[in-house]
């Protein structure tokens, strides 16, 4: 039997609990032991929990019990998780977190003290919720160099987009809609600003390429400024629009990183992952593209991924599996994504004498109309050039008259993805 | 240093060749050690090869070598291979094989061989060629208890399938045109007829439920009887038709398994799944829908997958990660297709007074029509009950002059799959 403490009781911390509890047959044909749940921390009391009496409001409880071998940290937050996962893994006992903040400020922090204290610091949960991807990603694509990775990392905008799109809804509207189904906070720019998807594609490229980035370092936009006009345009062009998380490794070796709406063709199995489910595409040189697809978030699913690397450390007691990054970029190893070809969707009001201009001005243009292009609304989309050319040309258009109200990038259509 | 050998060098053998070549870098990160081939098993020579020296026809070479701790069999077929396999498994050494005919006939075997002996039978590559699915679904689904898997398992069918439902080509064609470019086999049935697809179905099953399911369990059936009158009636109802490979777990814990064509809603993202892709969709009971994507077969992307394989050897040399099943299913553990509730796809020419006693027969029906429905021809979709009493019904139907075509059963919209 193996003794184990879960730090948070909330949704995905109550979500283990069930989990583990019905499924002791499941988890004893994998794991080869029971597992005990011996702590629950959490501030507020639950005296009706099966058990409550195992509750306490004392990490010292936890973290000083030799008996517990694996804590899992679904606090979520930085601080205290921080620091608790560190005590934890310094004090010889594996821990498992859904908590992507966490991963991606300080990941290889603490996977560096997992190292040097012979455990493992596991993390299934914290991107894509149940589904399998940071493990596949470590083991299976061990024979291949990723090349890139694109995903729709966040359930929440992508309801939120999918209701624009599929049922003409309004952004605030939809917005509205998935707060009273529970699937977007009060507060929603976690969410709807990309913050989230930026976490988890920042776990991702340093999972894949080795080396630490920092939300920070990632270029960063939202959909609160997308409006049914353009998500008409992505259908009259042959896609959808959708809030995509990319890493793209550079042929200098540096990486091309982003959140950001994007243009996805219809071609590309990302613009079919609708509602609140994830998809995550792979593209390695030896197994081309691989897509992994589920829920991204919800109780019973994260709780899943939870128990199922708990499963894992408990395999590995002994032998820990050293999934693992480093801190260790070299200067400039995030490419601006001003310096990177691109193609934009352009939307704006302008004179006529103005819209004449645009093929002038980019080269050769594609015009997209829908049934409802109101008078004097250009929608086009440009050839691909570094951005920062394409930005500079627009401004040049603004002076001449135009109002550009939207830009969206476009995922090129490269011939993998079929 | 790990020394390894690799039994057979056709395309998938010559594949692992040269992905372990061009991938030291990433195999090294992963495994902590360098893998040295150090035989090549193949009755052929291959004077250029850069492993020229490696090579042996005499598999004794190998077994006998208290060296070579990985071996990887990539011969196909079941003999000589589960004779080799079999006694590289006694001498203790790990196997991996990208073999489905193997897996699906001798898994239980060999599998309890490798635990008997302390070392790793694995074959991440034996269903889904590059796509992660053996190892997601053993490990981190081991807090879920499966309730179905479907899949899209054969590139070939699924080519085919493609070339009829988006060009219009007819079977005969489609099938030429795959042969052509050298996706189907100059004897196209091991794929056409749903064999293929069985036996990855099989060790899906296997591995999720814990008893080994025979290829002759399981009822099969292939594309060749279907036409581009199917195809457009499947448009017309909201989907296409796809061949499937689909498990599921009966409330007595009995399996439904089976391999047919099948009428798939666009909502159910196999039906986006085009091309020689596979796609495999798992349902448990707390992550839901999760799905697998990628391409199915193809030299190097089933070759990466059997590198990963060989790495995870090598992690777990002293830890074996006892993937397993059991050669122990009860009587009747597989159901008769024919006692589980269903809906029929039928396709038929009869006269009108034929035609007006459907309704009557079946109860409440769906109609299809097409823009290019001939004269005396209809096409239905029955209400859902035992296949049985819709074979009695429809033989009914046949003794009162009615002609039946084709019957495609329905993957039901059971809301799962957004």
């Amino acid at each position: 039997m193996v003794n184990i403490a879960i730090m948070g009781h909330g949704v995905v911390g109550s979500g283990v609990v069930e989990v583990i509890l019905s499924h002791k047959e499941s988890i004893l044909r994998h794991a080869h032991e029971e597992l005990n749940i011996q702590y629950i921390l959490d501030r507020r009391e639950f005296p009706d929990s099966p058990l409550a009496d195992r509750f306490t409001k004392n990490f010292e409880d936890i973290v000083t019990d030799d008996s517990v071998s694996v804590v899992v940290e679904v606090m979520g937050g930085l601080h205290p998780a921080f620091d608790f996962v560190s005590r934890c893994l310094c004090a010889g006992k594996s821990v498992v977190t859904s908590n992507k903040e966490l991963v991606a400020a300080k990941g290889a922090e603490l996977l560096a003290l997992a190292r040097e204290h012979g455990v493992n610091f596991l993390f299934e949960a914290s991107v894509g919720g149940g589904i399998p991807i940071i493990r596949p990603l470590d083991q299976c694509l061990a024979a291949n160099n990723v090349l890139e990775i694109s995903g729709i990392l966040n359930g929440t905008t992508n309801f939120i987009l999918s209701k624009m799109i599929d049922e003409g809804m309004e952004f605030a509207d939809a917005l509205a809609l998935a707060q009273k189904l529970g699937y977007a906070e009060r507060d929603p720019s976690a969410d709807v600003d990309g913050h989230d998807a930026c976490r988890k594609i920042c776990i991702l490229a340093s999972l894949a390429f080795g080396s630490h980035v920092y939300p920070e370092q990632v270029h960063t936009e939202g959909i609160s400024g997308l409006t049914l006009a353009d998500v008409d345009y992505a259908r009259a062009w042959g896609g959808e629009i959708k809030l995509v998380g990319r890493v793209k490794k550079l042929e200098d070796g540096s990486l091309y990183i982003l959140v950001c709406p994007m243009f996805v063709p219809e071609s590309n199995q990302l613009s079919h992952i609708d509602g609140v489910f994830n998809g995550v595409m792979v593209t390695g040189d030896a197994v081309d593209d691989v897509l992994f697809y589920g829920q991204g978030a919800g109780k019973l699913p994260t709780a899943s991924a939870v128990a199922a690397d708990v499963i894992d450390c408990v395999k590995h007691t002994h032998a820990p599996k050293y999934l693992f990054w480093e801190d260790n970029a070299p200067k400039n190893y995030v490419t601006s994504h001003l310096d990177v070809p691109v193609s934009l969707y352009v939307r704006g009001h302008m004179p006529d004498e103005v819209s004449e201009q645009i093929g002038d001005l980019f080269g050769e243009i594609c015009l997209l109309a829908t049934e409802d292009t109101p008078e004097q609304e250009v929608a086009f989309i440009t050839p691909r050039m570094p951005e920062r050319e394409l930005r500079d040309k627009l401004a040049e258009l603004e002076q001449t008259g135009a109002q550009i109200q939207t830009t969206v990038r476009v995922l090129e259509r490269d011939g993998r993805s079929a």
